[in-house]
């Protein structure tokens, strides 16, 4: 059988790094990956469509296929499951910042194209039977304050943003076409990603990375809140390997409840700047500055400390338990180093 | 200042009895009412377009208006609102069954009806500040099995039903647009309502209401499940004190988190037929006859059978404390007795 996957929102961070992963290895959901569509609003770059052989594989090449499209634009999504993708990786979206500042496009990209996108999987069903596997990436954001300071698998989903809004929306959309069989969802609750390759960016949760990014690289950085804030983090490797896993799970499994918390690490910024130190050496952290910052300081008191992702858990979901393995992931990913 | 009510869906059975009592009184809110419009699919019957004398008030009249609009017409959201209604009651909606049985119709009225309308007010309060109260029809239909015993405010919103999961949208919406600022919703979660006045009707929750009217009407009933079923109920006298109390609510007090779960009254079949027999005479419940349906059976089990609702108890919300009471409440409404 011909196996197609499709990842919309190819050229974010961890699109791109879910689809070289994927090529790499060729394989997913223990199925020999033929033909693999990367779509983003522009064209996902770094990887060339086409023929690829993957690492020590010595099978079939994949088909790689690029393209840029707007998948909210008018008959986008039907024209995206044209070739009936068999697992769909949906992580097409308007970040935080912009869907709190923009309330219309947040809520036209991350609730009327994921929306539509559902719709054309219905409708490409009752043609045709059509009914894959699509994967769905959500946010701990769905969550709000009050926390208990370790949140369960049964705590609301009470978004204090209109991304996290937007989010539950897609999540619960997806469990009702689940259960109603016009496809086969799951939705990745994921934790505050680091460390983030790059620059540091204006986020309100940039300097979550910053403050390891930049030492790491010999630049000062600025911690903007004390050491004692509190999140849950998981590194960019995990985050692609929640995707993967979640591609081949057994559906009766998941249950009818489809939206699963992920695992993380319940880290504070001292604990961070101590494994900084760890890992780099002693003198690393001396180039994080101190720069209290009240307007990010009262965002950040609402965030989530931490979870008991019983349920991802128990499905096999896996991420990093210290920090100090966070910081090697990125050593090993972003500089191709160990330390 | 000219006070207008405006209640969508006002042909229901809650929006009939919510209609009657703020014509009977005159008054929500603390305010008098100058002007109300009762707004259904069909004209709402029972009430004349005229001026009415509260019962009691002596003080100006009541300027009540009906009208038959499909509120998801194209444009309408924006007519409903052309008047700025200071109190806007939401309630229109498509019934659990039929929004199972027609997927896009209970999309479209229960989604799509529900952000046009939210999406009107947006628009309103851009061009000239206008800001009401929006209070919403939620259900315990947005929360699905599995539960703990007592449900606490703090659990996941995870309908099984595709009505659950509108409602929970709607809830989402009605947050994220009054933390904006576009409006001040309240999302009311009611219980299940008893005794439903009428005569009995297929809908799986039917029999809870079916097996007390019937005998109090001298009438034969079926109870098709066993007598240790628990589940939450509320009288619709208490239904209808929900709407009023939350018109008129310190928005301050309520926070953030703007959908509640109403207190209610948990209580088995076993006990409901007791109080039966006790309001009405022990031979009255003898009109009962089993007559197990497997079907049904399959379906309530994943009920909610109570809740702790704390964060309404806190804002003065309250509901019958004795099943003989939501007895006497059906005898003295509906039937003008007392027992």
């Amino acid at each position: 059988m011909h196996m197609k996957v499709l990842i919309i929102g190819a050229g974010g961070m961890i699109g791109r790094k879910l689809s070289e992963r994927l090529v790499r290895e060729g394989r997913v959901a223990g199925r020999s990956i033929d033909e693999m569509t990367l779509v983003d609003v522009t064209e996902p770059t770094g990887m060339k469509p086409t023929r690829v052989e993957p690492t020590g594989r010595g099978g079939p090449t994949v088909k790689l296929v690029t393209r840029a499209l707007d998948f909210t634009a008018k008959g986008a999504a039907v024209r995206l499951i044209d070739d009936r993708p068999d697992i769909i990786f949906h992580l097409a979206a308007i970040v935080s910042g912009e869907a709190e500042s923009d309330f219309e496009k947040g809520y036209r990209i991350n609730v009327d194209g994921t929306r539509d996108l559902f719709e054309a999987i219905r409708k490409a069903q009752a043609a045709d039977g059509y009914r894959p596997r699509v994967i769905f990436a959500s946010s701990i954001a769905v969550f709000g304050a009050p926390f208990p300071s370790v949140i369960p698998d049964s705590f609301h989903s009470t978004p204090l943003t209109s991304y996290g809004t937007q989010k539950a929306i897609g999540e619960l959309l997806l469990t009702d076409y689940t259960r109603r069989g016009f496809m086969d969802g799951i939705g990745i609750r994921l934790p505050t990603i680091v460390i983030r390759p790059g620059r540091p960016n204006k986020a309100a949760s940039g300097f979550f990375s910053n403050i390891l990014r930049e030492p790491i690289n010999g630049q000062e950085a600025v911690l903007p809140v004390s050491e004692d804030v509190r999140h849950w983090f998981a590194s960019p490797r995990a985050a692609v390997e929640f995707f993967v896993h979640a591609a081949g799970l057994d559906p009766d499994a998941v249950g009818p409840h489809r939206n699963l918390n992920m695992p993380g690490l319940s880290t504070t910024v001292g604990e961070e700047i101590e494994a900084l130190g760890r890992v780099m050496g002693a003198d690393v952290p001396k180039l994080i500055r101190r720069e209290p910052d009240e307007a990010i300081r009262r965002i950040v008191q609402n965030w989530a400390t931490g979870f008991e992702p019983s349920r991802a858990r128990t499905l096999g979901f896996r991420a990093e338990t210290s920090f100090d393995e966070i910081i090697r992931v990125y050593l090993e990913d972003e500089l191709g180093t160990g330390a």
